[in-house]
């Protein structure tokens, strides 16, 4: 059954999901959180990384309704969050969805995806994501080609700072377990069979990452001034390589890129910050 | 309160504990496994470390019935277990304990208990635990002082096995998600008032590490030839050194110690295997 593009704008949920501090700390060790950053790798005067929103934020859409395909074939596109204050260490929140676009790329398919949550117990509103993944193979159904998302580089000029971090071989062994097992990032059979040569790591580990950069560059490290992040995916990243974050700073927001050995392994990014 | 020498024998439990392939997985990583043991740290094939027994096989002895004592003075002092078979990815045991010993060494108190696994659905035998703790400031209440256990060093010729491990500065961050949070190893301004300059690495995590070379080294990696392992902690460990383990063995048992820069951390290492 190929793509459904009339699905595009079906919503789902709400959805419940629930995260205690084992969660947060394990996600901050997971993004390489570590000793230097004990307010968000212990429990005493715990914050949470904001990136965690992608771990309990995103779902609720419908995706039972865009048709069948082989979920081995999808990649992450673009990840986008908003927060609406920091996160606790444990906390429960209700998750509706919408499939916010539908585009026919010819070699795949690209689906949008957005998601707010809301505070279980109060209403409050918690965090919006947006989610796009390519689908390969999946393209020619006949649906819009959308935009492009070619273009939008970074300022011609040095960045205005830069962050290295390490990541580490078990890198996504460890991230995994908070909760996308996929084996195209522990399995080296499987990831053979997908075109690499080894397992690669999450994309939305190298995001929690990039997110620690922002952070601790930019606001501080303090979560409550950590506003918006938005960026794209656009080269797989080995566990192991070392990840530079490049900013350019204009007022409360920032344009970013991630890079490994000079090449984006995300770019396009977009922070906002108070 | 002091310490009631007479709760020696008092029996407590059945305690439930459960345990799922996120529990096994994240030990795993705790203990130094990475990609080099993807049948430990991922769920294809999934085996357990034998040292698994520990997070999920103590407990159940009723330590309410020994009196009042200030759980930051204690130190883990000897820990053996004892295995029926391998121990599945995910499962559940009943487990009950009891009160082995207490003797009076004069600066402190040392308890020992003694608990005994079975599966909660089948009743067959899992594990046994041994394990003893000094209680510092808690001696003196006219107890038995027990059997010494000095003298019993390793064989008196070079070692027939040596196996090398790193750990890392972060290794007590992880470690403790598998349970034990107690912060002398992770807050650096508690583990000061215990008088350490930093915090120390769990005992039990150090146990892991050894476990693991003791595991490849003499049973081929092969968790079915695993039987038994007791040791004795004797210098904490910082996250950050490399342990060496060095074995003597003598037909299907073996003498081991493990060692930071020379020096046991852990000795009188008795370990069986078939």
């Amino acid at each position: 059954m190929p793509i459904d593009p009339t699905a595009v704008g079906a919503t789902g949920g709400p959805v419940e999901r629930q995260w205690t501090s084992k969660d947060t700390l394990l996600y901050a060790l997971g993004v390489g959180a570590g000793v230097d950053e004990l307010q968000f790798t212990t429990e005493k005067n715990q914050q949470v990384l904001p990136t965690f929103a992608v771990i309990v934020g995103g779902g609720g859409a419908p995706m039972n309704k865009i048709g069948s395909f082989n979920p081995a074939m999808l990649v992450h596109g673009e990840q986008a969050i908003e927060l609406e204050g920091p996160i606790p260490a444990e906390g429960r929140v209700k998750t509706s969805g919408r499939i916010a676009g539908i585009y026919d790329k010819g070699k795949g398919a690209v689906i949008v995806t957005e998601s707010e949550s809301v505070d279980a117990e109060t209403g409050a509103p918690r965090f919006r994501t947006r989610s796009s993944v390519f689908i390969r193979g999946e393209g020619g159904f006949g649906g819009e080609r959308g935009p492009s998302s070619a273009g939008d580089g970074p300022p011609d000029r040095a960045p205005d700072h830069e962050c290295r971090y390490a990541t580490r071989p078990d890198q996504a062994l460890l991230y995994r377990l908070s909760g996308d097992r996929n084996p195209l990032h522990s399995d080296p059979e499987f990831a053979r069979r997908g075109g690499f040569d080894r397992p690669i790591l999450h994309g939305l580990c190298t995001y929690g990452f990039t997110g620690r950069a922002l952070l601790h560059t930019l606001c501080g490290g303090d979560p409550t001034r950590f506003r918006s992040m938005a960026g794209r995916f656009s080269k797989p990243v080995l566990p192991g390589q070392e990840l530079t974050v490049r900013m350019w700073v204009d007022g409360q927001s920032a344009r970013f890129q991630t890079c490994v050995e000079g090449v984006p392994v995300i770019d396009q990014g977009r922070f906002t910050f108070a």
